[in-house]
């Protein structure tokens, strides 16, 4: 499958080089394709990965993952240009995350009545919009693997298909089949959920050594 | 310890029975002591187990739980009256439900900026609000067991005494150590996690074998 990738920050990277690895085709979106970082990414990814602007890689993907920090979500959405993501599986990995104090753990800038999730399918109504990958830290978004078993990945959107379709690349990243748990407004759930993970991240002095299990019998 | 508890739904009771079991002193409290759910509650639980008011319960506890749906939390901290939590620890288990569609999943009443663990420390400014129990669904609240393990309690609060007496207490009904996520306001995370588990349980056909747990390495 080709999968554009928007933003080069540590998730777009990881998630960038577990896809091409599974022998998918990636191309990385960036403000600046010849930044050296990317580069560098480009040559330790391999498996024909390629870069490109925001615009090229949503148009070079039949799926498209938001790796973006909340700060620039909507200008990179613009720029990358609402047209190449219509009728497309769009995976929204994001969280709104205010930065208050230095050293201290974000807040959510949206919650409740509405979520980052949402303002994605907004500003993209022709796209298919999955909420995923937002509830870990990226170190354990490629073959999660923990002593007591391996997490599980909740996800929520509108469309039968893409959920269907996010929750086959999911598995072939190592997860088990992903927890669905309906329409996109339940993004107002995940992302608080991605919070719990950053507060215990913090409160263990910056050790992101955790994911969550559903439990079930 | 002698604990109160104030509710006689599900909650309340499993908790009530659960703490009783394990030696200490239970007083349920409730709008109607007489009621025939109350008294076979009392004789199914034994144990020295009584019941009471909601005064009468919230007067009696070392150790206050509040089990009371959220329409009727405000009015039930009323009737017990404010001074009867002076200086206690408060567990609060509630969520802040509100239910729309019959059949359909509620959705929370306050959030982001406000949650219902604030709200009852803002009421009983005295006393020393942990958020517990609210994560999970009343069957596994007491010896949760699952073929993958125990699940772990995520609670949070003002107080660092108060949380360590709710940390002894919850592992007395066999739970592993309790992950504490910082203040009060870590309820705005907590109360969105129950609706994670509330939805699954919807969405599994009203099926409630399931619960969270935190990997870790």
């Amino acid at each position: 499958m080709k999968i554009g990738i928007l933003g080069t920050g540590d998730v777009g990277c990881v998630l960038g080089a577990g896809f091409a690895g599974r022998g998918h085709k990636v191309m990385i979106g960036t403000r600046n394709p010849a930044a050296q970082k990317v580069q560098d990414w480009l040559e330790q990814t391999g498996n024909d990965a390629r870069t490109g602007t925001f615009a090229g890689a949503a148009a070079f993907g039949e799926a498209v993952v938001i790796a973006i920090g909340w700060p620039h979500l909507q200008n990179v959405i613009e720029l990358a240009g609402a047209g190449n993501f219509a009728g497309k599986l769009v995976m929204d990995a994001t969280n709104p995350l205010r930065f208050e104090t230095e050293g201290q753990p974000p807040v959510l800038d949206v919650g409740h009545t509405d979520s980052a999730g949402e303002l994605v399918q907004r500003l993209l109504p022709e796209a298919r919009v999955v909420k995923a990958f937002n509830i870990v830290g990226n170190p354990h978004m490629v073959d999660p693997d923990f002593p007591e078993g391996k997490p599980d990945m909740f996800i929520c959107g509108n469309d039968a298909n893409a959920k269907k379709t996010t929750g086959e690349l999911i598995e072939s990243l190592g997860w088990p089949p992903v927890i669905d748990l309906g329409g996109i407004e339940n993004s107002r759930y995940l992302e608080p959920l991605a919070m719990v993970w950053i507060r215990h991240f913090f409160n263990q002095g910056f050790n992101g050594n955790h994911a969550f299990k559903l439990l079930r019998k």
